[in-house]
């Protein structure tokens, strides 16, 4: 085969960045994990990852000792050098802001939250939320000079496109908060791109990413002053046509139930909501009036608690396995402090969604013993407050620009395989995909 | 700037496989349309389609004159050189194949079907479909010796990855089929990628093309002998953890109802599949066997038949409005023979997903606001029985490898560009992605 250099440059360039990329969304690999992920052979990838060596885009920051199994000697992992940039996750709560701040091996350098009053306006929050990170940088010895870009929670729904700068509504005129007001306040503070989305959708992203292996389908709901949730369809989380997807909360359980602030009756939110919960509580005879009232009683093995939790859980259950059903995920991950409280919650949705997935008796019909053998799997979240941040934190690792500021070996020809290049962004995001 | 002949003629190269691409995927365009949908200028498109059109890659097929608003000259449309493909969509029934066969500018220039006996084997189906695609041929004087895919639907859960040709299970021990059998024996009778899906699936990905503008984000039942569903997200198909999406059928509606085949009582499918519906009439006194002994009682506008309609449609507006507060599409749409004969069934579908996601008064809630202002839109099918045929028609248009069999314009630096491809794919299909 003829030698094309130019062309050959323009083939390694790319090579390059999909190494970074895969380095960037998924931390430290080792050779053979890359390999595999990217489709290169061993002996392409070593050229590559030599080159990126030398030049001080990627180091090696340890062993594979701690990961592998079997026997064999420890191969080396690979990462972004550490040093080439800082990525933050921000989550901004009803009474709470957490900050994470993560380094391009995906280190988590500095973390940290602080509160706010309950129902507290935009500007207060923000306040709070760049005192914070004031703070981390003296704490943690961290400097903003190489952000690359901050990902940002929000609590409501969100109809912006995520990772998109045209923000087509106003958030509610009672508080005079515009959406675009979070991302212009940080973007015009650290100078990096930011990408917001809703909190809870967020979550979702982070209980996908942020296990042992990425979930491609996943659903997640989380219990809280209210109920949301969040979806991942085929490895990229779900906004739905105007950014309302996950809206598990007003999803009718029963139709003749309490009314519920949206205007309906028996809404999940109604039932499974910890305000909900609690009065369920109350009005059994049990007096709880906060969370830690309840793990109280669930300590002292109440019944009454326990009764009102399984209820409120299986209400649970029967519309995570109605979504179920459309979507076929692996995982359905129940989020919230109250989970951590009381495990009755996930056990009873457990039940509730393995019993709505499997037919109780063999059944003659092959799909539901197919339905049934692959009924997703019901678990508590591994993550707890700081989920909304590092969902935020992975939506931008997913989407920043590569190979920004780092030296280019001359290409044979020269800068031929530069002008091929798209002009380089150092603002905005790329697509809003967070895949 | 420097030329690099070799990484000009690359990016050229880029460029003419993405207006293929669009006009593979979409069919007839303007430049404008063109322009737009990839992102070119004018000027650079220009040059693009020029060099296509005197290789003879696309025709000029027409004006835009009939699909324009508004005043100004008609532009050209573009398409693929019609005789430089075909592609055919087979859709498997129960009861009955269709196939439809379109050329490379998707003018549909055959289509059939042919009926076999109930539950038939699979080498029989196989043999009526194939007797049906050499009739098309003396029919329509369509020859397949171009033929560059074809996309097959098949009932019942596909749990192989679309367009991966590694089955990993057996469709069921009873008939002795095997999903890789349809595969294969398209395959080896065309020497043509195939690609397999479930069929109701591939109904709503035709749903979701075939209408005046692509929907981004689609929910689809198909109330038939049993009930089904699919699911468009983000502009694809979904598939689910093991393949199993869409199952609206066996999502439970009615704890205390009537047994299901499944194991479960209750189930969407025990009170709005077709034998269901029937079931329901004859108990409420109306003696009806048949869709046609239905339609007859419709055209007497009896009461009976009605109030059973509405009350299964208000179920599939249930089950509906749930999976809409989850994925928030833009369009729902309900298919079946029946929904054509009962347009009682979308009416009351549609008022059950209105409430659902409308408050019923002026709520003070945010998020119920933005809901309702967001609200699906519940269509009845615009396509009727060969739906399933045009979304396997759609699903390979959408995943062919491009530029097959076309000469290309010497590159200046010879043939430099090539050796930067990867070899083209001639057999087996892309990525299974249906975007």
């Amino acid at each position: 085969m003829q030698s094309y250099p130019g062309v050959q440059a323009l083939v390694r360039r790319t090579h390059e960045e999909r190494v970074l990329q895969v380095l960037r969304e998924q931390g430290a690999l080792s050779r053979n994990q890359i390999a595999r992920a990217i489709g290169l052979s061993r002996t392409t990838l070593s050229e590559i990852t030599g080159s990126l060596l030398q030049r001080g885009a990627i180091v090696v920051t340890d062993t594979d000792a701690a990961h592998r199994e079997g026997s064999g000697r420890p191969a080396e992992r690979l990462a972004l050098d550490p040093a080439s940039g800082q990525f933050m996750g921000v989550d901004f709560g009803h009474r709470r802001v957490h900050v994470v701040v993560a380094d391009a091996s995906h280190e988590i350098v500095a973390s940290g939250s602080d509160r706010y009053a309950d129902h507290v306006d935009w500007p207060t929050r923000l306040d709070v939320a760049f005192r914070l990170v004031e703070r981390l940088s003296d704490q943690y010895g961290v400097h903003y000079g190489a952000l690359q870009g901050v990902g940002i929670g929000i609590p409501g729904p969100y109809s912006g496109k995520p990772g998109v700068r045209d923000y087509p509504s106003h958030r509610s005129a009672a508080d005079g908060f515009h959406e675009a007001s979070v991302d212009e306040a940080f973007g015009e503070r650290f100078g990096a791109p930011v990408i917001v989305d809703n909190n809870t959708r967020l979550a979702a992203l982070a209980e996908a990413i942020f296990g042992e292996k990425a979930i491609e389908n996943l659903l997640y709901v989380r219990l809280s002053d209210g109920v949301g949730g969040g979806l991942v369809v085929g490895g990229r989380l779900v906004s739905g046509s105007a950014g309302l997807a996950g809206e598990l909360g007003h999803v009718t359980v029963t139709a003749d139930g309490s009314p519920c602030r949206c205007g309906k009756n028996g809404c999940l939110e109604t039932i499974a909501s910890v305000p909900a919960i609690l009065a369920a509580c109350r009005a059994a005879g049990l007096p709880v009036e906060s969370l830690d009232d309840l793990a109280a009683a669930i300590a002292r093995s109440h019944p009454l608690a326990d009764r009102v939790l399984r209820d409120a859980a299986a209400a649970v259950g029967r519309v995570l396995a109605a979504v179920a059903m459309a979507l076929n995920p692996s995982e359905i991950v129940i989020g919230g402090e109250i989970t951590r409280l009381a495990p009755v919650i996930v056990q009873q949705a457990s039940a509730t969604v393995a019993y709505e997935s499997f037919p109780s008796t063999p059944s003659p019909d092959v799909r539901a013993t197919r339905l049934a053998a692959h009924a997703a799997d019901v678990r508590a979240a591994h993550l707890a407050d700081d989920d909304g941040a590092l969902g935020a934190l992975a939506a931008v690792f997913h989407s920043s620009p590569l190979l920004a500021g780092y030296p280019e070996t001359p290409a044979p020809t020269g800068a031929g395989p530069r002008a091929a290049m798209p002009p380089r962004q150092t603002r905005g995001v790329a697509d809003g995909r967070h895949q």
